[in-house]
């Protein structure tokens, strides 16, 4: 049975929240940060002090809630999920200092990034201490399933941060080719972390698949909905500058559906932003301007909608329970987001 | 029953050469290669085309060696640890990516470090990409013990590293905080290498033990040769530049030596180039005296044998064979590279 998501645009009903996904999984992501506090000590003081930076900057910590949260919809009574919601989320973690590398970031979630504080050469490193402890905890687990699921989600991640490296700066990019980025470097690990939960509870093959496919809309719908908020949202709220994937160039669907739909001299100001790099002060506000026109952002949260839905309806198949519906609300907030 | 070293300095014998573990291992590492090539390839061109310009740079592949050989002296004669010693050369390939990030390294192996060709983020990508598949063959071998052994190596480098960067640049650096750093970011590699070895073969702990003590001592011993040779080697043999070690003001233990052995305007000279980073042209030649003068390079030399020692006692427990007598060679071979 299809889903109806509630999207609360142009009402005013309260918005969707984590709430639900939040309080259900209270205890268990207790446990988790107690794990996540533990495995980033080190006696080499630099690693708890950068990890931490980054650890308690107040991230929403999502991806690991999913694991947790699909374990404990599959009736999963163990403790291996909470271990697996850490590798998850210093999976994340790791790519997130990297990708402040990569990208030359100045903030992360509000907060000055990692290697402004303590360099590029700290953050690359203490990345790879903390993927090491990831992959330790999943041994921990003895689950080798578990730990083909993730080491292909890490495979697929860093692939998919070099295929967007390829790819930026192209205003070329069909969004097909933006949709294998966004699946291989978001998607990959949402989906990796719901399905693990099925994994590690022990449940058939479908349900297995069922949460890979909830996982992964799920990773898609968020990404496309940050990637319209990156050119509307608030600063305040975003945790980052409005227009950093701007200033960095980067090609995601607000820009390839804005480049599409304009006409030639909307594409030359296109190009010389995205390609040559030749920016002004103005040129942010005229971009989303021409977003605006031709219904970009609004489409791409469209889009988001469409994946989110597609993450419902792969739910479908587990019996009513409070997790299901706290799966579903995640999804809808996730989109909600956008307003 | 102890293993004397045949130390060729100052003599006209032959030097000890890897012939004869290459050609035992011949076969196997064939092998091995074919892994390495398959597994750096990926539907995003970049992947193949960074990693594989650091893959046939001429590395000597000394680390999957010991792995191969390691489950040959054994009496293994499954395919695993071919999958094992894939996974042991992508991790050192991974840490060499994000060491000449880290580094701001030029050359790598006598040819330019991918990160001046590709740039550091695709460095960082790409290494993470190899840890990723390191880890995909490990979980194929379907070890748990193995993944353990090699997730806490992986750790324990990053750490050393990490360790490393907080030491860097300090004189008053003990040879004992210097060891420590050995230990890991090289040491912890060789040890889980020649160890995951004698696993996979399922061979009791008290050889486990001995190869891992083996990989130790040898990596040790082959990270202070190394050390030595920055400052004594030829360019042409390096594969890398003399004094590159110097340049990034790191203190590797012919400075530790140097430094205590010296007077106050020694030291001052070392706190200079080291600490406040002020070099000039000739200050590399003036090094090398200090270090000549206090016997900081035989010494750091005299160091390693002690490690070499080591590691050919480690492996008495082993009946004679070949692979032993090949593995021992080995060590011989690290320590004359120094003459």
């Amino acid at each position: 049975m299809g889903v109806v998501i509630a999207f609360d645009s142009g009402t005013d009903k309260p918005k969707a929240s984590l709430d639900q996904l939040v309080k259900l999984t209270h205890a268990d992501m207790a446990l988790v940060n107690d794990f996540i506090l533990e495995k980033a000590q080190s006696h080499v003081e630099l690693i708890p002090e950068l990890a931490g930076h980054l650890i308690n900057s107040g991230g929403k910590r999502i991806r690991p809630m999913l694991t947790v949260a699909a374990a404990r919809m599959c009736g999963y009574s163990g403790l291996h999920h909470l271990k697996l919601a850490m590798s998850v989320e210093f999976m994340h973690t790791a790519t997130l200092l990297h990708d402040d590398v990569v990208d030359e970031s100045d903030l992360r979630r509000g907060k000055q990034a990692a290697r402004i504080i303590w360099g590029n050469q700290a953050s690359v490193l203490v990345g790879d201490y903390l993927l090491g402890q990831a992959f330790k905890m999943m041994v921990e687990t003895g689950s080798l399933d578990c730990l083909r699921i993730l080491s292909d989600a890490a495979c697929t991640i860093a692939e998919g941060e070099v295929l967007q490296l390829s790819v930026s700066q192209d205003t070329a990019t069909t969004e097909d080719s933006y949709l294998k980025v966004v699946g291989a470097k978001t998607a990959a690990l949402f989906q990796a972390a719901a399905k693990v939960g099925a994994v590690i509870a022990g449940r058939p093959r479908k349900e297995q698949d069922a949460l890979e496919s909830y996982g992964r809309n799920l990773g898609i719908a968020f990404q496309l909905v940050d990637d319209a908020l990156d050119y509307s949202g608030k600063q305040a709220d975003l945790g980052k500058s409005v227009g950093d994937d701007f200033r960095e160039r980067k090609i995601t669907l607000p820009v390839v559906l804005a480049f599409r739909r304009g006409g030639e001299k909307e594409r030359g100001f296109w190009k010389r932003v995205m390609e040559q790099g030749e920016q002004t002060t103005d040129d942010l506000s005229y971009a989303t301007k021409l977003m605006v026109k031709h219904k970009a952002l609004s489409d791409t949260n469209e889009r988001a909608r469409h994946y989110g839905s597609m993450a419902c309806d792969a739910l479908a198949i587990f019996p009513d329970s409070e997790w299901k519906d706290a799966l579903t609300e995640a999804v809808v907030f996730c989109i909600s987001r956008a307003h």
